[in-house]
Order: structure tokens, then C-alpha cells, then sequence
């Protein structure tokens, strides 16, 4: 490339880095806005967690179209148009991770604000808090291209798996021993469902981010990218 | 382009767009066997769609690669950008379906092979059905750039959300009535769960047809592309 159109093209890389990120931060504040109204039992905090997704879109849609004008104009070779591709594989992740935050506050209205739900519930926010962390930290490697944080978000993937089979196993038992929550705790099973995806996706975003620092794919799982597990 | 260079690109395409047909296929028969071994209680069966996943994920992997080549050694303009584009996110969509097939066919081992969880089980079948050629048309739309095809598929998602929430309401009431069922069944709204998305997610292929081949969206839907839906 030329060096006008070098500088075009960081210019570019620099913008679409930058909408990514402001992406993730509305990515996590919906996870934690999330958390916090089913907490609270705040439907109003729920349909605002509902109402901001469409702005998590939005950007979406944006980057997409910031990285074919990027691909058409400035014609990137090699490494510079898997950086591209990486970007845009990222920010579909991304978008599902706020898609994950929107569906756990759609279940808050199906969760009556009363005393039989608190000991079930009580359970969640710690698995998401640990979820909202990889989410950060695996952000964070992406805007500094910080392959030991990737590293480190990956390793952390399994703590929430973790959680989220105990989480599986008591509410379960607690089904069991109070039928008439049966319902509830069935909305509260998916929501600790869409944390521990939260988890698996921040996962995936730092695994891609190794791989665009390293060129490398990480040992010991079956294999990179956005896809490699069940959803 | 150049007339050599049109016609290498449409050969690429051409492939592309016959891995994708492959990788569809693989995914349809994913959801059948998944179904399948869910009724028999064939754990066999159903280690067969878990490993057979690894195949789908290699075409995706395939498919990337190959879109990028075609980027970069044809640098195609406009439209054709646009289709490799659509190629490269309706792949990843397929490549979500057939996890979805794969995620179905883990939970069978947990669900026990004796007479209590038959009466659940069956629920779910024709609503498996639906959802199967739903794909299956999506993935005719695709190779037929038929936009009707795609509106009929859209149409249609609305068939599997309401058969998932008469599932959820009956698989509640069952777990109830059934408290020693609760742990299977849970896994049994995971299933069904996982149905809906399939339909979602080809709806959402359906969609990004209808865009490639029509230039529009289609009205009265939030938005299209692949992320519009809970996850």
C-alpha cells in the first residue's frame, strides 16, 4: 500500500477499534444492569437493559459496514485483512454477548418479587459477576492485543462452567423441594444458562485475540474461534 | 474485473457456495439424528452427532479461508463484496445450527431410558420437524436465490416459538405433577429450547437471503441479520 492510504487504513483500524470497544463497555453494563434487575426485581431496569440492545445493534451494523468499506477501498493484504476479519468476527460475538444480557432481563417480569425466589436467585450474581470479568478482561487483551490476558480469560472459562453445574444441581434439588417454583427457577435455569455463555463468549473473543497476537491457536481445547461450543 | 478475473471469481463462488450447500446438509441431518436419538434413547447415535460436529466446523473453517482468498486475490467490488460477505455470516449461522443439533444430542445420555420421561419426550418431535425444514428451505432459498422461499421461512417462525412456549407450559406442569422428573425435563427444556433457536437461526438465514437477493430487508421484524433474536 502506499503511504497515504497505510495511514487511511490505520485511521480506519484505529475507528473500528474504537467502536468495538465502546461496544463491549455497553456489552457489560448490560450484563451488570442485567444482573442487578433481576436482584432487585426492577422491571424498569429490565425493559432499559431490553430498550439499549438495539444500540449494541446498531454498532454492529456500523462496524460491518466500516470493515467491507475498509476490505473495497484500501484492498488490505495479508495480515492486515485477517485484522479486518478478526474485527468482524469479534464484534459478532460481542453483539451476542449483549444479546445474552438482553434475554437474562426478558425473564425478569416472569419472576414474581416474592420471598420463595430470593434463595434460588441469590445464587446468580456471583457466576455473573465472574462472567462480567472475562467479558472486561478479554476486551481489554483485544485493545491491547495482550496475548497473556487472553490466556488468563481462557483459563478462567472453566470456573464458570463450574458454577454453572452447581447451579444446575441446587436448583434443581430446590425444584424438587418447592414445586411451586418449578416455573421461576425454570427462567432462572436459562439465566444461568446465558451466564455461563457469557463465559464461553468472552472465551472466544480471547482466544481469536491470541491468535491475531500470536498467530497461533491455543492448545488444549478442540478448537478456536466463535463456534466452538454448543451455541 | 477483468473477463478472466470474472470468470475465476464466479468459479470461486461457485465452490463457496457448494460447501455451504455441504455444510447445510450436514446440519439438517445433524437435527434428524439428534431427534432420533433423543426417542430411542440411542447414545450411539447420539456420540455420532457429537463427533460428526467436527466435520461441519472444518467446512467453516474451509469456507472462511476460502472468502478470504477471494477477497483478497479478486478484490471484488460492490455486489460481489456483498455476496462474499452474506457467504462468510450465513456460514457461521449454519455453523451455529449444527450446535445446536450437537448440544441436543449431549443431553440425551442424561435423560434415562425408562417410561416416566416418554410421556415429555413426545412433545418434541414435531416440533423438531418444523424446525428441520425450516433449514432445509433456508438453505434452498440460498442456493436458489429465492426470495419468496426465504419470506415463507420467515413466516414460519412464529409456528416454532408458539410450539416452544405450549412446550415450556406443558414440560412445567409435567415437572410438577412429576417431582422426580424434574432434573430430565430440565434437560428437556434445554432441548426445546435449543429447537427454537434452530428455527431462529433459520429464519435469520432466510432473512439475510431475502437482503442478497432483493436488496431489502423485509418489514415488520426488529431488524435482520444473523444476532436479531435473544442469542
Amino acid at each position: 500500500m502506499a503511504e497515504h492510504t497505510i495511514k487511511a487504513f490505520d485511521q480506519e483500524m484505529d475507528k473500528l477499534r474504537g467502536l468495538i470497544a465502546e461496544m463491549g463497555g455497553r456489552a457489560e453494563s448490560a450484563i451488570e444492569k442485567a444482573m442487578l434487575s433481576l436482584q432487585r426485581h426492577d422491571k424498569a431496569l429490565a425493559a432499559e437493559v431490553v430498550a439499549d440492545d438495539k444500540r449494541i445493534d446498531a454498532i454492529e451494523a456500523e462496524v460491518e459496514k466500516l470493515a467491507i468499506e475498509i476490505i473495497a477501498l484500501r484492498a488490505p493484504m495479508a495480515n492486515d485483512l485477517r485484522d479486518v476479519i478478526a474485527a468482524l468476527k469479534i464484534v459478532g460475538v460481542v453483539e451476542r454477548i449483549g444479546d445474552y444480557a438482553k434475554n437474562i432481563a426478558k425473564r425478569v417480569p416472569l419472576i414474581a418479587a416474592n420471598q420463595r425466589t430470593q434463595e434460588p436467585i441469590a445464587l446468580l450474581p456471583s457466576m455473573g459477576q465472574v462472567a462480567t470479568e472475562m467479558v472486561q478482561d478479554a476486551l481489554n487483551a483485544f485493545a491491547a492485543r495482550d496475548a497473556d490476558l487472553a490466556v488468563a480469560v481462557v483459563e478462567r472459562d472453566t470456573v464458570v462452567d463450574d458454577f454453572y453445574n452447581s447451579v444446575f444441581r441446587t436448583l434443581v434439588t430446590f425444584m424438587v423441594e418447592n414445586p411451586k417454583t418449578i416455573s421461576e427457577c425454570a427462567h432462572l435455569l436459562f439465566i444461568a444458562k446465558n451466564i455461563e455463555r457469557i463465559g464461553d463468549h468472552a472465551t472466544n473473543v480471547a482466544e481469536m485475540v491470541y491468535y491475531a497476537a500470536t498467530g497461533q491457536t491455543l492448545p488444549d481445547r478442540e478448537r478456536g474461534g466463535a463456534q466452538s461450543q454448543e451455541d
